[in-house]
């Protein structure tokens, strides 16, 4: 199995992922809330890019069903249904309900990979259910969604666990980058509170008063959701 | 001392050099061709970005002073003067010389870089004097030149290489991408062969017949030029 990585979202070409099965990871927090909220009986996610688009199409659907939901600079959006904390992603609030989304990071990956073969979403909450997706596809090309365009270590280190895993599976091709995010994870033997300590936007996140979402995306096979892309939406793959 | 890491070539953006100490490092084998070729004497690289320019250059100066030199697809170029195996740059070929110089990689990350402050030459074979260098400085970004606009390992373990020993001298401010780099280096205790096994570029030079060039390269501290670009041209540095 063919192996490749993108350390951050606007490093995504389109001869990278061209007819690849794509794994997008937004581990703080997009991809964390994508898989509690669907965990929850959530509909759909539709990502969406911007804030403007993001209230057009609540308008156009016109529907009580419709939430507004994601975050700018770490927080929930002036008149938002909802922010980018995983935990407030309750079932009483999103059961049965479309979630509009849009994020800083994640979001903007998922509208880059329309020439994708598959697009699932991957954390740390829902990584075995992940690899166990894995192993009859081929190839994957894990994007690490990156914070502000730059290379977030939250992300990477959840794309080494995924490594780590699938190649205890079965037999892989590493890029290089594959290569040394697994030999940074295995350093401290994948202990993620010693990985992440010094990493920019998990510290930005607990200094914002989000360090229990922090604590909570770091959890590891808590959910057996996998999120999967399909016409622009994110659903609960079959 | 704050430390960025930019991973390759192609993810050099203006926001992120600007004003900033850069490194620029093509382990395999631009950045060890300069440092090998001025510590023979050559005066001046000269890098371009294409063969023609190259070509043009050339014509421009007609002056036997002058030699052309440079790689594509790993081998010398027709009718150029010397390839990118830094052991053919001897004194004999390059005393007195201006070497204009285009190479797949390294030579397209320095021709982005004109709005840095200064742009050093970093290789393993140069990389105490430049750790040397910095002593005074107070930041750097460290340029990956890459393979074919992706991650290449050789030149990120060599940034790791600068940071491991540059944080022994001073206090520092590790980006994400610098702490990941980092702890793969430490994974393997800095051992080059064991790191860089797997490593695409390496073992394509090592199939190409570039077994040497790869084994020269990867020596440590044995030269102490440090390359420098002013004006669009490589020199040493006072």
């Amino acid at each position: 199995m063919k192996i490749d990585v993108i350390p951050y979202a606007s490093a995504i070409r389109p001869d990278l992922i061209k007819n690849r099965n794509v794994v997008v990871i937004d581990v703080l927090r997009a991809s964390s809330v994508m898989v509690t909220a669907l965990a929850n009986g959530a509909n759909a996610f539709i990502p969406v890019s911007t804030v403007d688009e993001a209230r057009q199409k609540a308008v156009i659907f016109q529907d009580k069903e419709i939430l507004l939901c994601g975050e700018r600079d770490t927080k929930t959006i002036d008149g938002f249904h909802l922010g980018n904390s995983p935990q407030t992603y309750k079932r009483g609030k999103v059961e049965g309900k479309t979630l509009i989304f849009t994020t800083s990071n994640g979001t903007q990956a998922l509208n880059q990979l329309k020439e994708a073969a598959k697009v699932f979403i991957g954390s740390f909450l829902n990584m075995k259910a992940l690899v166990h997706r894995f192993l009859e596809l081929e190839d994957v090309v894990l994007v690490c969604s990156g914070t502000n365009n730059n290379f977030s270590m939250d992300d990477a280190m959840c794309a080494a666990l995924f490594i780590d895993k699938i190649m205890k599976k079965k037999t892989v091709l590493l890029s290089d980058l594959s290569i040394t995010l697994l030999k940074a994870f295995q350093k401290d033997n994948g202990n993620l509170p010693l990985l992440l300590k010094d990493c920019y936007h998990l510290n930005l996140l607990k200094r914002n008063g989000f360090g229990e979402d922090v604590d909570y995306c770091l959890q590891k096979n808590i959910s057996n959701i996998v999120p999967e892309m399909k016409n622009g939406r994110i659903v609960k793959a079959n």
